[in-house]
């Protein structure tokens, strides 16, 4: 075993740097949870069919092959299988094939990894986890799921912000309604040509996107300038409305995407002052969505890029005869941790969940360590017994290094009694008599905490 | 969308059952924690030079290429990437690459899928999810560590007995130097070839074991037939002690593997009373390890085969200068629950996590139906809010279809009041006035249960 360089773009954590992951992991199930997603897991792979259905990406995608495939198992061309690259090509799917044993509208959350096959750079991996919820409805979905799922993301990541203390957050909202209207009312016979340009608004500048509206789509001055006109409007109330209606186009499709991101906008403010903004820049340009189209900025941390994003799908899956709307957001989980881990900003209280090590007198005595050690577990202690019965400055060394905060020392064994049990805080050297029924850790000492700021 | 027909190996779980195997997960997780053992995950590919290490499994690697690969990116032979098969592997690279960070021993587990490209058949699949534990040390790792690691897994099993209903285990020990030892002390040359016939010993019987050494390794009738006598031992105490020394073989590893075996059966044993049994034909016969081997048995399920399996290894993993002896146990979650699921024989007690349905009164009022639900979330329970404010009976049937004990309605609105809101159990048709800032489910009712038999 030589190669020990890590892979590029797949990035792993140090045990306290896991432990974080699924800490934050757990924030998220419990907040779905809370408000009633229900949790499902697919398989990694997909028929290829179904992952090159999206265009683009398909050049991303990991094809994946028995080593020697045997003759009966030749899978040849969109047969083959790939790893899935979101969540929402396998939620589809299967929604398709358990149709008959869903509910809708049936919500759901998933997180799991994903894998694409990009060249690797800053802030890009290969392989990351996703936290992927989705309502989705049979035939119709009513618009105030589109109130509520980002009010379900906002929620986890208020905890996240609350009890872990990262940056706040502001969602940007848009619908390609009003765009798709909009551009539509100025004559503009491929909207989707100019919803991609847009969506390089941040990157490439306002007179850059212009320009390209021009140069690549023969859009007029006036027309382009429209456009981006259009996309540097905000406002985290409804004066976006207005800001719209001084550039002059009449359209019922755009009418109705300012009805709509306008409830959106003021339900989802009304529970959540100031977290969401109608940004009219925002497009997902390279999804199919059709209604509300979100994403999500750190505080502090804008040049990231959104860390979470999603929208609605008129028609998340259909067989033919049905179709199935939805609305989702999707956490990119790694993207947003992998960095901070692994400059070690954020980091556990302690490399292992253990609270207590619990010391060993002889290896003779070993046995007494581990009666201890399973009455502590008996009520819900983490605990570790001594590997080796070496001097109790080394095994308090032991417990140190790995940052556990109590060391437990089984009292001394005489002919016909055991001196009493003692425990000591290594942080400051209070050491105490104890009863392995009774004593219990402060509350914040049980298990490991985050520590590190953004 | 028009292929709806599951992967054949690829299991897939509706919401009731992915919410069968998360609470089975976190009982895994919660045990090993208070274990002391450190989560971590590992990337889902390894250089097939990794993979193909172990001889006979490469032919059921799968193999990952990116689909249109460009020039700077090819890998070849060795340098290709795979999906790993078991968490081992992976497991030894991690330390590996990270020794210089971790603390030994190090205790880690790791519950992730893997993938074999296996002919799908009963019991058998492509991608399915394990549990690992292991405990690895620097150099050197104490016995008391192949004590302790069956004491974990056994653990967690009986909280899946006690708790969920599973049926209890055996677990079956053996000590691979015991085997040797006792081969070598026959004259026979390469032991593990008698080994990987005496593993066959459960699926085709003792006297077809016996023909096969005699045919195939050339033993002598005499040899043979001790072998065979050697692997029909089994014992709770220490009898098989006096059992394999009644075969009259002498010989030095012989004894060793004797006298650790008894430790370690006696040691858990004492801790956990007939749940340990030394049973001299387990063999792996697979797998490298060096010192004790484990398989487990649900009780009443034999048939099923081993759901949990592991052992010492001398090196687990090496770079030259340090080795990393290990000893570990792996669960197959899938393999334990796929096959109960999916006949439906275990499940939740309801589709989705809420608790509550909260009602909705007019689609105006429907404000007032999410300030009652984020009420009761503030408190830990579960609930939803209902997609469109039908008549009352049409939104029971909603909770009633999805196993929602408890529905909410709000207090009608008046002019200047409102009145009170009430709860009604839809199971029993009581309904009561409650306030959502102090109302509680009965406790178990908090989150779905898990129902069925084994």
């Amino acid at each position: 075993m030589a190669r020990l360089k890590p892979l590029s773009g797949f990035p792993e954590f140090l045990p306290s740097g896991q432990m974080v992951e699924n800490h934050v992991t757990r924030i998220l199930e419990e907040t779905f949870e809370l408000h009633g997603f229900a949790p499902i897991r697919t398989r990694a792979v997909e028929p290829m069919e179904q992952l090159t259905r999206k265009g683009e990406i398909d050049k991303e995608v990991y094809v994946v092959d028995r080593l020697h495939a045997d003759p009966h198992d030749t899978r040849s061309g969109k047969d083959r299988l790939g790893l899935h690259f979101d969540l929402t090509v396998p939620f589809a799917r299967y929604v398709l094939e358990n149709a008959g044993h869903l509910y809708f509208p049936f919500r759901r959350y998933q997180i799991q990894k994903v894998w694409r096959g990009e060249r690797p750079q800053e802030g890009r991996y290969r392989e990351f986890t996703q936290a992927d919820i989705d309502i989705v409805g049979d035939q119709t979905l009513a618009e105030h799921h589109d109130v509520e799922t980002p009010l379900v993301m906002l929620s986890a990541l208020e905890r996240l912000h609350t009890e872990l203390g990262f940056p706040t957050v502001t969602m940007h909202v848009n619908n390609r309604k009003l765009s798709e209207g909009f551009y539509r009312g100025l004559g503009i016979a491929d909207p989707m040509a100019v919803l991609q340009r847009v969506d390089k608004y941040d990157k490439i500048g306002p007179d850059a996107v212009r320009k390209l509206l021009v140069d690549e789509l023969n859009l007029s001055d006036d027309a382009a300038a429209k456009c981006v006109a259009l996309a540097s409007i905000q406002s985290t109330d409804d004066s976006f409305i207005a800001k719209v209606r001084e550039l002059g186009v009449a359209n019922d499709m755009l009418e109705e995407g300012l009805d709509s991101l306008n409830r959106v906008v003021a339900a989802v403010n009304k529970a959540v002052p100031g977290r969401m903004v109608a940004n009219l820049k925002i497009a997902r340009g390279l999804d199919y969505y059709t209604g509300t189209v979100y994403e999500t900025e750190l505080t502090g941390h804008e040049s990231m890029g959104s860390v979470c994003s999603g929208g609605r799908y008129e028609s998340l899956a259909s067989d033919g005869k049905h179709v199935y709307p939805g609305v989702g957001i999707s956490l990119g989980l790694t993207r947003l941790l992998a960095p901070i881990l692994s400059r070690g900003e954020l980091s556990s209280s302690r490399s292992v969940p253990s609270a207590v090590l619990v010391a060993v007198n002889t290896e003779e005595d070993r046995a007494t360590s581990e009666v201890i050690a399973s009455a502590l577990r008996s009520r819900g202690i983490p605990c570790e017994v001594a590997p080796k019965a070496d001097k109790f400055g080394k095994q308090i060394k032991h417990a140190d290094r790995r940052g556990i905060p109590f060391v437990w020392f089984p009292g001394v064994k005489h002919a016909d009694y055991r001196d009493a049990d003692t425990v000591k805080d290594i942080r400051s050297g209070d050491q105490v008599e104890a009863d392995a029924g009774a004593w219990n850790p402060p509350t914040e000492d049980l298990h490991p905490g985050v520590i590190g700021t953004w």
